[in-house]
Order: structure tokens, then C-alpha cells, then sequence
């Protein structure tokens, strides 16, 4: 049977319900992710096309999710770019080696071609699409230029993002330098992934939240509006996540994508009048709502659903990324209530 | 010489320039707290009323601020509701030896009389104002209760609060009865720190923003408002600051309170659009401004004063605390910057 809900609902075409997907929900709440992991290092199922594909397509298998997302990092493109990175078991998030912060360090980084470096990422979804056979539609993605940006010249996950926050205020032509550069290698890693199988892309700025508005525009909307432009979509929904960035809800709306992300700290109805004309929305509820009860978490379903109101071009998501330690049977129940609930708004 | 241009601002009376203080700034980018926190440590240091007294003072004598605030933290609230406090040093941030996170661990807290159990906070604010003699007004503080709540319930700071989110959303009765209970706490703490010596006193409101816009209401919001009902002000002004909730500015600035602070990520010119009228703003620099050359922290202050224009009803400030590690020298330039720049607006 194939299940087409989700591409439909990125082009605001109807559905009888609304689809529904969970960022990082090819993750260590399933038990049969971590059955996997505890045999192979993080990398190395990045890097494995079978296994990335096994891992894929576990949540569709599992919680019945409405879209498969290929299963990889957004650090391996710093990593085809040159920069070695580490990813140590149980010693915080991943890191490089040597951060970039010198305008030498910079020019070393290369454009990468994605089918020769990052060919382990187009065999893992020619693999899953083939393996997914219509079943759902399958996503790729790519850290937006500025997240990837943050993370070269911290050299890892930050809480006040010194490095990179210096580059900007002292240094910005060296900051667009290196973001240039990103925004031509992310542009060209989406191309390849849609060649590759990829169905629709996300974008996901991790870190734009970090910026005050202006900087918000300067350093990382006006790559991903580069990007947007330069992607060849072959007709591929292309959705755009800015954690913390509701102050440019409108902005980001109007860069050329088809869908914009929510995280959980906007009125998804208020997002909806305010660009919901023009584009889809996919979110938004609190990931940490999962902990609660089901019946809890089937309130909080159609609290969202009713926000969003009737009609189509919504994709239910959470806000961010589904929690490692989330029981799995409210994974299910959240998918369940969507797919139940929603059929009311249709 | 008396500078009174801090409390005229937040009444929205017209000044010749627009004051300026700092977030934290009695704190360790000042070699002078730093020789003192190598005495003493964290909690004996807030504890004693002399040693709190002189470090407060500091950044007026040092770096110039147009206010002082109390040296304190918001977490000696919950220890005086009889909670163990522990601030081991190089250890992460203070911590509870034992969270409350159940209904009978709630009822044993106590609603504290502040001038029994946190005497030494009132002793230190009439010896701040003496030492001060009117050279700047002094200002008091608070954690808000959704703030407190968060740390006590988690035992410390954290990345996703799961326990408290756990509590709201499968228990919110059990989370009223904490917050109705800390409400009633901070109100008495800042009624009690006015009548002390405070002359304006600030609700951190650090953890608001991890809320939907509805939990926020339900958990956070209304709690304040509670507060500053109940606080016996004196005509001290009242100074709400939420992190992350610029979702909420008009909900915020119907408090009842003077003074709405406001982080980087939101456009100072547009929220004075929206609430400007009715309340005072302060902010709204980017902490991590103050990394970079003093031209460029000069520049970013004009473009600031620039976005809030012309009259009265400005408070300079960061929008977060400043950062240990900036250079004094940047800290002093920022101040004087505001000094100069603002007068124009005038």
C-alpha cells in the first residue's frame, strides 16, 4: 500500500488525516536501534548503507510513522569538507579534532562532490527506497550552513557559542567566507540526495536561536535562501526548521521552501495565520510531553490539531528531536493519536 | 552626586541619557570578585552580609553601571523552604542534595518568613544602600516561581527537565501546589528586600522559555502576576525578565509591572511597538557582543539605541548575564558606550 500523506500535506493538497513523523525518531528509544549500536559505532552505521538502511526503516516498521528519515549526522559534511571527526561512546556529543578559525584554516575546506565522499549517504537511501518500496516517503536532510558553521569553528556542541559568535561580531567577511562555502557543499549534498532517492529535504538550523534577528538574517536565513535556490528539488518538498527562530517565521516562509518546522514555543494556529497561506507546517509538539500519560499525550494531540484547525498542510511532528530515554509504547501512542484524532480536522 | 536615572527609566520619565547595568555583573570577569571568591566560597560569600555588600558595589566603582543589584542567588529561596543547597566548587552549577518531586516532599516546605531565614540578604541590602549612599540605586531579585520550581523538582540545572515537564503535564495539580507555594514565598522575599533597602527589585523568569505559549501562561505567567499583586512595592518598580518568551511580551507587560526585560533574540524597536506604551523595556544586547573589539561593541550599542529611537522608558542592559570570561576592559567600554551614544536620544 502506498502511503503518500506526508508529500501531499507539504503541497497543502488534502489528506483524510494529517501525516506524522518524529524528528530523530531512527534513535536509542527503540530497542532495536540500540540492539544495533551496541555492535556498531555511531559512524560506522553512518557509513554502512545496510545498516543505515535497517535503522531507517525501524520506525515505519515499529511506531508506523507516515515518513522515513534516512538515518546519518549533519557532521559528516564538515567531515567530506576535511575535518576529521570524533565521536567518542559516552563522552558528550560528537566533536572535530581541530576547530576552523583562521581564514587559512577556512580556505583548506573544500566543496565536496557528494557522490564521491558522501556516496555512503546516496547508497543508504537508493537502498531504503528501494527497501521501503512505496511504503512511505523517505527524507533526507543537511544542517543548515550556519548550525554547520557553528559547530566547525566551536569545534563542538557550545552553550555560548564564543568562537563563532567572535567570527561574526570582528570578523564577519571570514564568517561569510566559510559560510559561502557551506552553502555550495549543503546545495549540492540535497541535490545528490534527491538523485539519490530522497523524496523531500529538511534543513535543519539547530542553532539559529543563538542569533539575535538581524544576525539571524545575515549568517544563516541568506544561506538558506541560497541554498534553496540553488537545490535542484526535481519536484522534492523542501521543509525548513529553525529551532528558536519564530521572530522570522514570515522570513523564513518566503525563502522558497514548501514547508516550515516548528519547534513547541509557537502557537502553531498563530504560526498558521501568520504564513500558513503560502506554506505547510510541520510540528510542534513539546518532545517532553511524551513522558507523560497516553491519554495525556492524545490531550495534547488534538490540543495541537485543534490549534492548527481544519484543512490540510499540517505534518505532525514534535518540536525537536524525540528523547533517548521516551517509552516506546508512547511513541506509539502519539503516532496512533494523530492518525486517529486527525481524521476529525479532514 | 546622586544618579538616579536607572529609577526614572523604568518609571519611563525622561532622563538626559539611558542608563545602563549588567546582568551578573558582580561576578568573575572582575579580578576584584575573583580575589575575593578565592577566600570564600559560594554560598558563605551570599551568606555574609559585608563580603556580599563589597562585591556588589564593585561593578559600580569599577566598571561605572547606573545600578547596583544585590549580590545573591535565586536558589537560597527553596534552601530557606528547607531544602539542602550544595555549590561544590568546579562541580557544575548548585545543586539540591534531595529534588522534591512528590506531594508529601511539596507539603514539607515551608513558606519562609524572608527576614527570619534569609536575614543575611536584608542585613547585606541596608548595608549595600548605606555604603552606596545614593550614588546609584540599588536593585533586588528573585527567581520567579516556574524558575525555582524547575530547579527544585530537577535538582539542578538541565537540558530537557524532564521531571518538571513530567510533573505539569501528568500532575499539574501537584505542580499548582509547589508554585502556589513559591509564589507566596517570592512574594514576601521581595516585599521583605524593598522594605530592607531595595529600591526596584527583578523577577528572573531563566527557565519560561523551555514552555509551550500555554504552559507558559498556565506555569509561569500567572505566577508572576500572583507575585506582583502581592508584593508590597513601596513605589519600587518591578522588572520582569523571561528568557526565551518573546512569544508572550504582551502577556508579560500586563503583569501590573513597570519594567519588561527582554533577551537578544527579539527587536527591541519592535517590541516597543507592541508594548512600549505601557511598560519601560531593558536590554537587549547579546551577551557575547562584549567578545568582541570595542569598536564593534560601540557599533552594536548605536544600532541598539537606534531600534528602541528617541524618548524615555530605556534600560540598557545584555540580554543575558554577562560571561565569565570577558574582558573587563569590554565590559567598561560596553557601559561607557551607552553613556555616550545614548545622550543623542534624548
Amino acid at each position: 500500500m502506498i502511503n503518500d500523506l506526508f508529500l501531499k500535506a507539504c503541497l497543502r493538497q488534502p489528506t483524510p488525516r494529517t501525516p506524522v513523523w518524529m524528528m530523530r525518531q531512527a534513535g536509542r528509544y527503540l530497542a532495536e536501534y540500540r540492539a544495533i549500536r551496541a555492535k556498531t559505532d555511531f559512524l560506522m552505521l553512518c557509513k554502512t548503507p545496510e545498516l543505515a538502511a535497517e535503522v531507517t526503516i525501524q520506525p515505519v516498521d515499529i511506531v508506523a510513522v507516515d515518513a522515513a528519515i534516512i538515518f546519518s549526522d549533519i557532521l559528516v559534511v564538515p567531515e567530506a569538507m576535511g575535518m576529521e571527526l570524533i565521536v567518542e561512546e559516552g563522552k558528550g556529543g560528537p566533536r572535530f579534532s581541530s576547530p576552523v578559525r583562521t581564514s587559512s584554516e577556512i580556505a583548506k575546506l573544500s566543496v565536496p562532490d557528494p557522490n564521491d565522499k558522501l556516496k555512503y549517504v546516496m547508497d543508504a537511501l537508493s537502498l531504503v527506497r528501494k527497501q521501503l518500496n512505496g511504503r512511505v516517503p523517505l527524507i533526507g536532510f543537511s544542517g543548515s550552513p550556519w548550525t554547520l558553521a557553528a559547530y566547525m569553528v566551536e569545534g563542538r556542541g557550545s552553550k555560548n557559542f564564543r568562537y563563532i559568535k567572535e567570527m561574526i561580531y570582528n570578523d564577519s567577511h571570514l564568517a561569510h567566507k566559510l559560510l559561502e562555502k557551506l552553502a555550495q557543499s549543503v546545495a549540492a549534498y540535497l541535490s545528490a540526495q534527491i538523485e539519490a532517492g530522497a523524496q523531500a529535504v529538511q534543513i535543519f538550523d539547530t542553532w539559529g536561536g543563538i542569533l539575535t534577528p538581524d544576525a539571524f538574517q545575515e549568517f544563516s536565513l541568506q544561506y538558506i535562501r541560497q541554498v534553496v535556490s540553488e537545490l535542484k528539488t526535481n519536484g522534492a518538498p523542501v521543509i525548513i526548521f529553525c529551532k528558536d527562530c519564530s521572530h522570522s517565521l514570515e522570513k523564513i516562509a518566503a525563502t522558497g521552501c514548501q514547508v516550515v518546522g516548528l519547534d513547541w514555543t509557537v502557537d502553531i494556529g498563530d504560526a498558521r495565520t501568520l504564513v500558513g497561506d503560502t506554506v505547510a507546517l510541520q510540528g510542534n509538539m513539546d518532545p517532553t510531553i511524551l513522558y507523560a500519560k497516553p491519554e495525556q499525550i492524545r490531550e495534547e494531540v488534538r490540543a495541537i490539531l485543534s490549534k492548527y484547525g481544519k484543512g490540510p498542510g499540517h505534518i505532525f511532528n514534535l518540536g525537536h528531536g524525540i528523547l533517548p530515554d521516551i517509552p516506546v509504547e508512547h511513541a506509539k501512542e502519539f503516532v496512533q493519536a494523530v492518525k486517529e484524532e486527525s481524521v476529525a480536522f479532514h
